[in-house]
């Protein structure tokens, strides 16, 4: 078994029968999905997940877990989510996978977060990992050269050498900061900026980390 | 000639050879559109138009204006606009025609912004026009009801029955706030609320007001 496996699997015991549960996107959700999928069949588990992505709707789907939109359900208990970068004071970015924005969107509505990473994206602090910024096509150019100006490295994110196009069929800018001195300055900035649909700065959200380590798991509680 | 139509004309008489347009999206617009179209025509007019919507786009084109996107200018040198509501200090509200997100997109990246309205729109304080919110429609069933715990009183914007969609294939979501006490918290606020891609409220943006009045357009700048 693999460490994005048992980090999966591990993040599955916290669900229980009855919940509501946020399906994060990415190679590490793959697996708690998984295994939540083996639970919901073989343990004849009771829940409802509710997905980030279209990759995680159709991963859940095909594996019978019932699924439901953020709007059908009236919040969500639990989400378990991957993260491409978490900081010393636990705070984080994402979207390193395009779903940032349901990402986001899941986790707003959503009592408690888990984070599940592999020790790679534990770092002092954000920056070193671009920052995804998920930006309405129309005016693109535009908030490129912005941000160049600013001298925010900026390039846009690319599939198959074309733009990448989101679930919501916006563009990715990824910005090359190589550290963030003040996340929540740049999260404001990013906000009010013309333009931006969502960022993968992800703040004061997190309540538990479960890291994938050689000798297991460990959990790390953001609560101080 | 209706007052709507001499607005437009008159903001027609601001576009110089060589300039580079934002072309608004409206029933006064389209009167605007309509003229330089005309100029563009009978008297040689040079100039590029950078449309906000589907709607100026398409009326441009078949009236022979050459256009480019926000994207393919270096920026705009006059955008001409309609509004829904202008307080006394020179604030607006827009969205109105649901083309606000283009709108803003353009303006800001625009030297001089001129709106054209009549005088039911000039108002002593922002908010008894619905304020326009443009949203992911992933969770704005979520979004509404926390609108709706804020006292904010949203509607959903619909057309034939249907959810309106706009040019970007977002929803919006109508704010009846009757008065808007302090429109740039509101603003900040409206920005950093997940799922929320853009917002009416068109703050510090705005150069010249022209106001349709029975004896003739009225020029109104904002510079105090």
């Amino acid at each position: 078994m693999n460490l994005k496996e048992s980090v999966g699997i591990k993040a599955a015991s916290y669900v229980k029968n009855g919940m509501t549960i946020g399906l994060g996107t990415g190679s590490t959700a793959y697996y708690m999905i998984k295994e939540i999928g083996r639970k919901v069949k073989e343990e004849k588990l009771d829940i409802i997940g509710v997905p980030t992505s279209a990759t995680s709707k159709k991963q859940a789907e095909e594996i019978g877990i019932p699924i439901k939109s953020i709007d059908e359900v009236e919040k969500v208990d639990l989400i378990i989510d991957g993260a491409d970068e978490i900081s010393a004071d636990f705070q984080g970015i994402k979207g390193g996978g395009a779903a940032l924005l349901f990402e986001k969107i899941v986790a707003t509505y959503t009592d408690q977060v888990i984070w599940i990473v592999d020790e790679s994206k534990m770092v002092d602090k954000l920056g070193e990992f671009p920052l995804p910024v998920e930006v309405v096509p129309y005016g693109q150019e535009q908030l490129f050269r912005l941000f160049t100006k600013k001298g925010y490295h900026p390039s846009f994110r690319k599939e198959e050498n074309k733009l990448k196009v989101t679930d919501s069929g916006h563009s990715i800018i990824d910005l090359h900061l190589k550290q963030i001195a003040d996340p929540k300055r740049l999260a404001k900035e990013l906000d009010e900026t013309v333009g931006v649909v969502e960022h993968g700065l992800f703040l004061d959200m997190v309540n538990t980390v479960i890291v994938g380590k050689q000798n297991g798991p460990e959990i790390i509680s953001s609560i101080r």
